[in-house]
């Protein structure tokens, strides 16, 4: 078999972890596998890069930065190669220009194009440990990029995907995906099998657990992934095309406090309007979530819409800026306390009352609904963040998810 | 013009420093000048990492120390370009995957073979300062090499030997090449020029300010040095084939205290021992320097010779490990409270009484030669390590070097 294992940042903070890994690792190739591991830089490195960064220029252009991040990873398959040579087994760190891993030219938003893997297979047929350094790639100006936010995810399923890999493996610091966040939901129950889908969907909604580009490029190449504990050896949760089980109704439950309620008031009621609000936001590259157009009234209508803490305030000067200019909006209120709780499930489409069930399990809770939107295979609610907890704990107990 | 400005690690030790360096750069781009700039790593950036190495395997392989090492570099130039367009400056670094500067395989210890110039040129066509990586290298399997410590001289000469750039800057901690430390010797005066050989001389008897490869480098493409501070702007000594001024008998006294002596008693007196002695410690990468034979003494003799301190274990333990066998030696001492004084001047072979002169010096000081060794241009004396300094000065006087 050959086996594509990726580990993230907490797994290789410090020797003691890197030597886990090294051994977890080495378990496999002992067994007479191929072995292919992806990393991340270890701990807080990539954050402490690019505070280093910030401090020399706020402003540093992306081509740099991702020549100072790609050191992160260097670092870790560096170190992670000579624990497992020190351990007796062959292994031998490569970057993205060794691969050599390539991507588009989006500095810090790169996505990959094409991968060789003939160094790789050498390597592998030499019965060496392959350790390749995720999240980074290079473009056709031989300069390195890097895949944002959880992109060594990615490398990994492009990896298993390249070289036609018998396992994809997601190591993390829980045993898979669960029913609910089990902070949350105490009887949450790690789910055996999850669509791709369905994972989308829930890593879109807070639940994250896998990067979503990760997801989709295993949806499209049909890698199937393993998400797992690298703490324990217990089974995980396979992501893939088609559960084998009966489909279930619900998968699970998401909750996502990272969420804020902009409204914008009084906009003239004529044509174009949310058009130039949500081209204005865009530009400034704000995700715009779950929208909300009133009913007119005096000639006069009011947009709400959700978007990422993070986002608040560049949403806000953003509407401000053009607030007497092309929107002419007579204010804008922002709502921190609000949070989305959501379902998520393949069997949802074909099967009516889901919604309703939830509702009526909401109502029951004593839950107030601000806001509603839908997929074919989610529905979601905004509430009140107060009552967030209950009220996942609610629908989880509604649609008897627990263990 | 085209100038290649090289900066050790001190130079960008911090954000302060950097700016520093940057905005030397800057002058230079100014003014109208194509600028390279060679970076080492941080500060003690690759003492730190090596430790790390040390903590996960003590003997990891050199592949693998030179993957990690050479982020050291990619870091400082990332900042560095980072710097110099916060200043308003265009800049791009460039490691040496992105140069490309192809080396020997010999992780560790690599020797340049050829440099890539297309992308360099190009970038400075466009008016960019190219800030790069010094130290490293690839090999023809496409990993990292390191040039061993002291590299970035060589990347930086070696830089302007193929770019046929009009100068080559070296900036250091002090001022110039000095007729004698002036820790040492207070009224040691900064030499305006001074021949490659004098420097090789130099730089290998411990006043090393400029890494001997870099220079037999330098000497091999006839690329003109100037050795310069980073911290203020005089004007620094230059390194060259001939001096322009009249030839002086002695340029400079070096004082080395990182030597030990160690002799070898009792060793039979047939022919080939001597050889397998150094034969042995080369097969142990130990150095050797001056060495002595006595004369013989009922059928053995003694040899003694020097090593830096760092390398007296493995002398010792090397000797030791043979001394039954194939070398069959009675007894090894060692002395460590000895140091080497030399003085240098192409002008010395054709002058006689030059040594006479040194030896009038260290007698009228009370200085007792231990040992003496000589070469074309230089004179070496062991010493008591604790008449250093007052050889040192008693020298420098005899030969009027003050300033």
């Amino acid at each position: 078999m050959l086996i594509v294992k990726k580990f993230g940042g907490t797994s290789v903070a410090n020797k003691e972890r890197i030597f886990n890994v090294a051994k977890r690792c080495i378990e496999d190739y002992k067994n007479g596998n191929k072995v292919v591991v992806v990393l991340s830089a270890m701990g807080k490195q990539t954050d402490v890069l690019l505070d280093m960064a910030k401090d020399i220029n706020p402003k540093a252009s992306r081509r740099e930065l991702d020549m100072l991040l790609t050191t992160g990873e260097q670092t870790s398959v560096a170190l992670m190669a000579m624990a497992m040579d020190s351990l007796g087994v062959p292994a031998v760190s490569m970057n993205a220009f060794q691969v050599a891993m390539h991507t588009t030219a989006d500095y810090g938003s790169a996505r990959i194009k094409r991968i060789d893997t003939e160094r790789i297979k050498n390597e592998l047929d030499n019965r060496r440990i392959v350790v390749i350094t995720g999240f980074q790639g290079i473009n056709k100006y031989d300069d390195y990029t890097t895949l944002g936010r959880g992109g060594s995810d990615t490398t990994a399923v492009a990896l298993a995907a390249a070289l036609h890999a018998d396992a994809c493996e997601i190591y993390t610091d829980v045993d898979g995906v669960f029913t609910a966040d089990p902070r949350i939901v105490p009887k949450a129950r790690k789910l055996g099998e999850i669509t791709y889908d369905e994972m989308l969907e829930l890593a879109s909604l807070g639940a994250g657990v896998l990067h979503n580009r990760s997801v989709e490029m295993a949806k499209k190449y049909g890698v199937q992934l393993v998400v797992r504990s690298s703490l324990n050896t217990s089974e995980g949760t396979v992501v893939k095309e088609e559960s084998n089980m009966e489909k279930m109704l619900v998968s699970g439950v998401a909750a996502d406090k990272n969420v804020v309620q902009i409204a914008v008031e009084g906009l003239e009621n004529k044509p174009g309007v949310a058009f130039k609000l949500f081209q204005h936001l865009a530009n400034h590259n704000v995700n715009v979530d779950m929208i909300l157009q009133s009913v007119e009234h005096d000639g006069t209508q009011d947009i709400s819409f959700t978007v990422t803490e993070d986002m608040a305030d560049t949403a806000i000067e953003t509407i401000e800026r053009h607030a007497h200019t092309s929107l002419k909006c007579s204010n804008t209120e922002v709502v921190k306390d609000v949070s989305k709780v959501s379902i998520v499930g393949a069997g949802m489409m074909t099967n009516a009352g889901v919604a309703a069930k939830m509702f009526e399990a909401l109502y029951d809770a004593g839950v107030n609904i601000l806001q509603i939107s839908t997929s074919e295979i989610r529905v979601t609610v905004l509430i009140e963040e107060k009552y967030t907890d209950i009220a996942a704990q609610a629908i989880h107990d509604a649609f008897s998810l627990e263990s």
